[in-house]
């Protein structure tokens, strides 16, 4: 990879929601400082207007806060928001991806043909769609279409603790090119945020994705009926050795290790203590599943779907297309809970497939 | 292995505490279905004299329910409680040992010449003292002082929650024996209490013991210090590392997969959900680490220990002997900070050793 103006990597940031100004804050205190990055990290924003008027663009380039997705963390002077795709990313050659996973394959089509030789790239996006032809490796999205190289970060990383430098780790996943992995591990790594590469960017990507389908179980259904720690730790273990066969059925390549990586085991804890999944799952068990997810999605989330609704969904469809429903006792019943084939309580009234553990 | 009379399994339990009153509920529960066990469970009483006066063994037996160790559960009629240790196991040809580790040793030399023979063993004693020499394993110690097969169950078992029947799972690890193994599987299974068998004595049993100090960590100190969740799933996953780490040096036989069981991150995540552990570590964070453990000990447990802290201390002491503290931060920091070396913060403070994630 050639490197930017003067021999510095300079970095820009595709998204600037709540995770995207987080990453934005500690990459931009680590270009800095390392002599190796422009100081500068341009920050691409999804233009708005806010109630007062203003744009948000400019409100974060004057307050260098994000009022609206991250108030009350300043972001530092030199990262610097724009409106503008194309004039965002111009002279970067380290590429943050950080939008919703919905938005990437738009957001590449209009990259075509406007990047400099030798970008490198990065997805933070956790939640792709899981297709019966596969899943959409978001990853892979972005190499495709754009011919580049292409990293994952993933792990347990819920944005805001970040934002207030709360210790945490984080995964890259990387294919072959170790070199370029390591270079995002420096511009990552913080004394409060420590990154590991490990080469295996399927398995890394798709425990993003995955976490959310067991999390829905582990978090939302067990603590909205009451059933206490040790079931909680039951059915994250299962969910976590599913999560893995899964991934491994898919790809032969997956490492068993990644799974204990922050992106594995710690993602799904972190994921399974809180959040959205939890609440609304909770309240759909304590409803004994007769409000529907679509209801209490409305009621409780304003509007945004979870993200593990219609993974389960997604995933459900290979397990039965490829008969592997079997195999697969949790996240398949997971989806019939979901929809109400099953009740609530049935996530504990399945046996272990045999031969397994 | 021979059977008892009419050839069927005679199964008595070896200590009547809370985790041991729960065991013989559970196993009572199975004998009385199974026809290849006797119905009967006989559980060996250290024998106490009530506030009503009464003996404990008598009021079990007419209440069939531990008043003192597990009250308002109904044991079953089956289980028979019996205050003379000889008399308890004399008939018996499966032995689970379930007492505090401290009296195994005492209660095996008792049993020495007084057993049937073919009789096996199970142990699920929770927390060895981890020697200069090696962790002295309560499975070996009863293999070698009775010349008996043991395995041990170890696993996300809260007993208060499986006395009530919420589900849970658990691991039986064994020594080449795997048609005991399979034995002791079929007895301890139900509905509500699924156990896998995996061919790692050392590794199972060592999680029972080593989960106790990153307890310490995850839950104690980090809820302590609110450090959010991120840094509780990053501590408990480098803590899972570790002790995996810890236990294949010691016993290059212990197998990877171990970890990804009941007894592995399943226990650790039911261990830094709450108990003990969490609020005495907690009360220690919170005062910056000016009381020390001997006096929150004192006040909050009302003379227990906390396990955790003085395996924490041996384990220590075996880092440092072999020259391994750097490859172990979160196990040396944790003793570190036990003993007032290092401030409770410092929990976060640590770098990952070279080559490692």
């Amino acid at each position: 990879m050639e490197n930017g103006h003067a021999g510095k990597h300079r970095v820009a940031v595709i998204g600037s929601g709540n995770w995207g100004s987080v990453a934005s804050r500690l990459l931009a205190s680590n270009t800095a400082k390392l002599p190796s990055f422009h100081d500068e990290v341009r920050m691409w924003v999804f233009e708005e207007t806010l109630p007062t008027g203003e744009k948000l663009s400019e409100s974060i380039n004057q307050a260098h806060e994000n009022c609206k997705y991250l108030p009350g963390i300043k972001l530092g002077t030199n990262v610097i928001a724009d409106p503008d795709l194309e004039s965002a990313v111009k002279d970067a050659d380290m590429l943050v991806f950080v939008t919703p996973h919905q938005f990437v394959e738009g957001i590449c089509k209009k990259l075509v043909g406007k990047l400099r030789p030798g970008v490198e790239a990065i997805s933070l996006i956790k939640g792709m769609e899981v297709k019966m032809e596969g899943p959409c490796m978001i990853s892979k999205l972005i190499t495709d279409t754009l011919g580049i190289n292409c990293c994952v970060l993933m792990g347990a990383n819920i944005a805001n603790e970040i934002a207030v430098e709360k210790f945490s780790e984080a995964t890259i996943g990387y294919r072959e090119d170790k070199e370029a992995a390591n270079r995002w591990a420096k511009l990552f790594t913080t004394p409060y945020f420590l990154v590991a590469i490990v080469e295996d960017i399927e398995g890394v990507e798709l425990c993003g994705t995955l976490k959310n389908v067991v999390a829905i179980a582990a978090a939302g259904l067990v603590d909205g009926l009451d059933m206490g720690n040790n079931t909680k730790a039951a059915i994250m273990r299962i969910g976590l050795r599913e999560m893995r066969a899964f991934s491994k059925l898919l790809f032969p390549s997956v490492r068993d290790n990644t799974f204990f990586e922050s992106c594995g085991v710690a993602d799904l804890i972190t994921t399974c203590l809180g959040g959205r999944n939890r609440r609304v799952a909770e309240a759909f068990a304590r409803n004994g599943g007769k409000r529907s997810f679509d209801e209490l999605e409305a009621e409780m989330l304003h509007g945004q779907k979870l993200q593990g609704v219609s993974t389960a969904r997604e995933v459900y469809e290979v397990l039965t297309y490829h008969g592997w429903q079997e195999l697969f006792p949790l996240l398949s019943t997971v989806h019939e809970i979901c929809i109400g084939q099953l009740p609530p309580t049935s996530i504990v009234e399945y046996r272990l497939a045999e031969g397994q553990s």
